[in-house]
């Protein structure tokens, strides 16, 4: 295992603590609990976004807290769900009297364990609902999932219903332009190679020289299809074939794009293949709205891949994603 | 060799064309020469900034051209000097009528070949000057650099001239605060893997499961030391102890800091290393000046590994540093 480390127990936490060292400003961390909360926090009157889950895919979750978008991460151990504790206390920090909502990714460990932070905020008095979002086309079902798993697309709703939480929404008018959001967006992925996580020192998966797994999950979970590496412009054939075929109807439609690296795909492979996906969807009658994220956005630790994102857009969405924010990660929205 | 390529001889022109389906209103491919030009260049009576160097790196160096930073950047085949005759084209194209600076890093291929298309440019009538780059403080000289290298340093060149430029210095007065900027900033890297060029298909190095070495080039050329893989900590007090041994005194000083990651680091153990520069550089007495650079700005292809940049700022480096700019790359500077 080769990594930047002092010792495999203690990445999370410093972690944590380099990037509050590095984003003063703009988060603090409550390290008890391993939580990243947006510096002002609690705003006031403003319905509060709470999302988290393993650690291992950064910039996702902490790189999004601050102005605009997420209010708190909870960052569980790589891989690992937070807990309800860790949830219950993101949800007190930033709670300003307009309820809480959460944002989570479809894996069973999230859902179960952020609906029990829900129902612990209750008995503290705190309101709390929250979306799960399911965008990845691979497969219905998963190692961690029942139904389809979560994944890139989730950044577009930390930014679309952060905006309108930033804008004023209820905490019903948030979930509704958050559940709009996922509803309209799919995701599908591809992996080359694993990834090691710290603690347990081993690959999560093998797999040979020449081959790829379209489908891949972001930890590890088997895809659709296990075979010889092909050509860049058909690994985007089938992994927008997968989506447009699926039952949003994208074509004739202004949609965002992303195309997000799984943390050790060469940035000239991403805009590589971003170049097939614009032309595959200019066929296709798909218009690309305007600036596409090509990026890192949401990783699985040294994992080469990348995964593709289309968010049908309407014109309330489009106004929540070019609206101002302020957070740590990469990419200005 | 696992890529997301079409055809290894096509990798740097389906690259620059994806980037300029991406930032179609920042940035325009000249696909014959493979050069990136700022949209709406020439602008007149600026100086312009030309940098270029192999490809492998990005975003460097096409992912700094735009507003308040490069007008232009020559794309080499990976990891090969652009020719003069790329230059000499980037630097007609964006020539204003007040001269065309080029941001050189000193490998001698880049020197040779930039010092040529100077000359070829005199001889069109277009005034240019340069500055070389050699922020590596690792070895003084290396396979294929007399003297030091220039490494990640070099982006807070493009920031510093850049926002010069666009603030109407002339061509004296952007060759000055460039120069100044490079001979107030020491740069050091270390890897953990190689990286594998697609055209040859091979590693460009070996090192053993248990290696790093510090000290290496972003071409992987030798460094001051390979062993065994140290804790974080270790390794960055070994860093910042050349980097702080060196003769420039950041002790006292305000200091911009850039933690930047080759290509594979997880953002995680990028952040986690931050934590420890910050102490050590607080034990040092060298206050960070603003939001550290903590991400990928000079890459090697999918190389596992890091580099530190300590840039000592006076108050109109600052000024400019802080300058608005707007550029297909990652972070907003």
């Amino acid at each position: 295992m080769k990594k930047i480390i002092n010792a495999p127990e203690r990445v999370v936490a410093e972690m944590l603590r380099g990037m509050e060292l590095a984003h003063s400003g703009l988060i603090r961390v409550i390290h008890d609990f391993g939580v990243v909360v947006r510096a002002d926090a609690p705003v006031q009157n403003k319905v509060a976004l709470v999302s988290g889950g393993g650690s291992g895919h950064e910039p996702t979750h902490g790189g999004y807290v601050g102005f605009g978008m997420l209010d708190a991460a909870c960052a569980g151990a790589v891989f690992t769900s937070p807990t309800p504790e860790q949830m219950l206390e993101a949800t007190k920090a930033v709670d300003g009297g307009a309820g809480v909502f959460y944002v989570v990714k479809n894996y069973t460990g999230d859902v179960l364990n952020f609906e029990m932070a829900g129902e612990l905020a209750d008995a503290e008095g705190i309101q709390t609902d929250y979306v799960v979002t399911n965008d990845d086309v691979a497969v219905e079902d998963s190692t961690f999932t029942a139904g389809r798993r979560g994944i890139a697309g989730t950044i577009f709703v930390h930014k679309i219903a952060g905006a309108a939480a930033q804008d004023g929404k209820d905490l019903a008018g948030v979930k509704e332009i958050a559940q709009r959001a996922n509803a309209n967006m799919r995701s599908m992925g591809m992996a080359l190679t694993s990834c090691i996580p710290p603690e347990s020192g081993e690959p999560i998966f093998e797999i040979g020289d020449e081959e790829m797994e379209i489908g891949m999950g972001i930890h590890g979970e088997p895809g659709v299809e296990r075979k010889k590496i092909e050509p860049a412009d058909q690994i985007v054939d089938e992994m927008l074939g997968k989506i447009l075929g699926d039952t949003v109807n994208f074509s004739g439609s202004e949609v965002a794009v992303m195309v997000n690296g799984l943390g050790a795909t060469p940035i000239m492979e991403l805009y590589l293949a971003y170049a097939h996906v614009a032309d595959v969807l200019k066929r296709e009658g798909v218009q690309v709205w305007g600036r596409p994220y090509v990026g890192e956005y949401m990783t699985s630790l040294e994992m080469a891949g990348f995964s593709i994102t289309l968010l049908k857009l309407d014109d309330e969405m489009k106004g929540y994603l070019e609206a101002p924010c302020s957070v740590a990660a990469g990419r200005p929205f």
